[in-house]
């Protein structure tokens, strides 16, 4: 991809340099990867009449894809403001997976096991074509591994009607939190409990359309269900 | 609190009107507050040297607070940079809560079912020590209902260490997405299975810290992930 020497690690500049908690940030450019592949979605931030706007919206990330460090997709309605006046200007892109919560003996030691993903990075307009279709169909696969292979292409009213932005994964950070709490000796010494609860996203049963009651559920999404069980 | 007619419903302003799938807002002041108390931590958006910055931070929301609708309060290092520039700032506070993937038969009416609230307003330092020990409480049972009253109260020095910031939760869009996938007709024809796959945060057990083996596991905490199980 890049010859850069900084596109191994993160934090290639100050925008996305971690000063505070330096202990939980990870600097390997795969970590990014991997907490972008297991986020089921993401927070979009954009500056918006000069004040800050974050909406959820669903993304993929492609580490080879064609912009500095690979390429993060979001796509959504040629209707949706967030999405047309991206190209051009700063996003930020957070992703956040909660791993538990650290129950500790004070107010002040309460914290949470996380991982989670800052991605700073001008926005720009995927009107070619081919990556177009490139996108939709990672994003499709970034909720259910292998589902665009088992759909029909979109048609070109679809195409027509969605917007594609791409921007680069080369200025990101990556925190990371796990273990116990941290409490001060004296507190430990009061004899109160102390843990952490685990927390994590699971998936109940498909539930088929009424007007699909006689189609088998795909294997994807067994799998998936499976995964998240 | 306010007799002002607009504080029943929500988007007073045109900041945060829903102008995309109109049909998924809600306008009852109450659903704010449910997706508020629901959601284990928020998404904090604020402009910083003219990009947008999303951090992920725990909070707790005070419909009876002092501010107008309500008040949102965070809470972080009086080091952390986002804190400290937020009062007198705009800030945007995101929460969302995934409850499925919608399967669809094409990529393009793929989707999730999902509740998400979005408040934007000025940071306001809190620095009142009866408001800021109110708001420290919160955040704590915020996270486990009940869990403030059974831990000692921050010290001086803990209270010196951590800043509070209050928002008004008067503007703001709540919006949800429930059922299955809508296909065109074409689709449902050919036969290809289309759902839902539920998704919800689930906690284990507790895990009990080392240095606390001897003591059991406090009422709230297991309250807590029963009600998560």
């Amino acid at each position: 991809m890049e010859d850069d020497s900084s596109m191994a690690t993160l934090s290639p500049t100050s925008r996305t340099e971690i000063r505070r908690h330096g202990d939980r940030a990870l600097t390997d450019r795969s970590e990014l990867y991997a907490v972008l592949a297991e986020a089921p979605f993401c927070h979009l931030g954009v500056v918006r009449d000069g004040h800050p706007l974050v909406i959820p919206t669903v993304f993929a990330a492609d580490p080879d894809g064609p912009d500095r460090g690979g390429t993060l997709y979001l796509h959504g309605s040629v209707a949706a403001r967030s999405l047309v006046e991206a190209p051009g200007r700063d996003l930020c892109v957070t992703c956040t997976i909660v791993d538990g919560l650290v129950l500790a003996r004070s107010g002040f030691s309460h914290s949470m096991n996380y991982r989670s993903a800052v991605v700073i990075g001008r926005g720009r307009n995927v009107d070619d074509p081919k990556e177009k279709l490139h996108a939709l169909a990672r994003v499709v696969d970034h909720i259910v591994p292998g589902r665009s292979a088992t759909l029909r292409s979109p048609s070109r009213k679809e195409l027509a009607a969605t917007a594609v932005v791409a921007m680069p994964l080369f200025e990101a950070s990556v925190k990371r939190r796990t273990g116990g709490p941290s409490d001060d000796a004296a507190d430990v010494a009061a004899g109160v409990w102390a843990g952490v609860l685990p927390l994590r996203m699971t998936a109940g049963y498909p539930v088929t359309s009424h007007d699909a009651a006689a189609v088998a559920v795909p294997d994807e999404v067994a799998r998936l269900a499976q995964s998240l069980r």
